[in-house]
């Protein structure tokens, strides 16, 4: 698989922080995530439905692979997300052979991507202020939903 | 904790057992589960609906925490699940602690249960011939759906 260019990263990106953006508007946890084929072409976005759907098992990765229904293969897919997969999502990417996972940051949550990463999975960290800032606000101003999110 | 008693864990299999049955009359991959609350109360229970909603997102252990709603704390709470949980499913466990998982087999396949039990969790291999019984019929029946559902 040939290596991510930074603006593709980064517009692959923007699509995630939508979701995410669209679900602090619903009152939500602010994160986003899109699933991507070989060939660029988006297969699947979604974003956490915890408080829109009382839906625990909707994170916002779990939610862009459901979008994309049954898939055959994974080879080559990105799965894009706001926020540094946690072992659920990471469970996820490892299961079905993702083969890249494009993160908008690590700074507020650290998940599984280092685990990823000594299982072969290729993991692009962007470091992104706007969705460091999202995050550090949204646990900030609902530490309990948050909590209760990531089972802690 | 206390110890799971084995007539409790086999009762609870068999809520697992049901799902499965289901799922397998309905043309789907016949995994089953169900999440039981410390206090032994069932909380929710669901099978793997791939083929029935076309949802990849939905394993068996997935569809019970989701069935199970939102939840503050999975601490003393028991998955009982057919099949040895795949990554997917062992990353659902561990992210939200859930703290043991009582398993049906794992000879037909073998998931991440050593890893969750190297992280805390609780588990119970019950090695029930019925539950290998009928994997094993389904996946010499239907070899590329169960790829399909495992990423292979």
């Amino acid at each position: 698989m040939e290596s991510i260019d930074p603006v593709t990263a980064r517009a692959w990106l923007a699509t995630a922080v939508e979701e995410a953006r669209a679900g602090l508007a619903e009152g939500g946890v602010p994160v986003g995530a899109a699933l991507y084929g070989a060939d660029g072409t988006l297969l699947g976005r979604g974003r956490n439905r915890r408080v829109q759907d009382g839906d625990p098992s909707a994170h916002a990765e779990t939610a862009a692979f459901r979008a994309a229904g049954r898939q055959r293969s994974y080879h080559g897919t990105t799965m894009v997300t706001t926020l540094s997969p946690c072992w659920y999502c990471s469970g996820l990417v490892r299961q079905f052979g993702i083969s890249r996972v494009v993160i908008g940051e690590a700074a507020t949550f650290h998940g599984g991507h280092d685990w990823l990463a000594g299982h072969g999975v290729e993991i692009v960290l962007l470091d992104d202020p706007e969705c460091a800032a999202m995050m550090r606000e949204f646990t900030a101003r609902r530490p309990q939903l948050w909590d209760e999110d990531i089972g802690r």
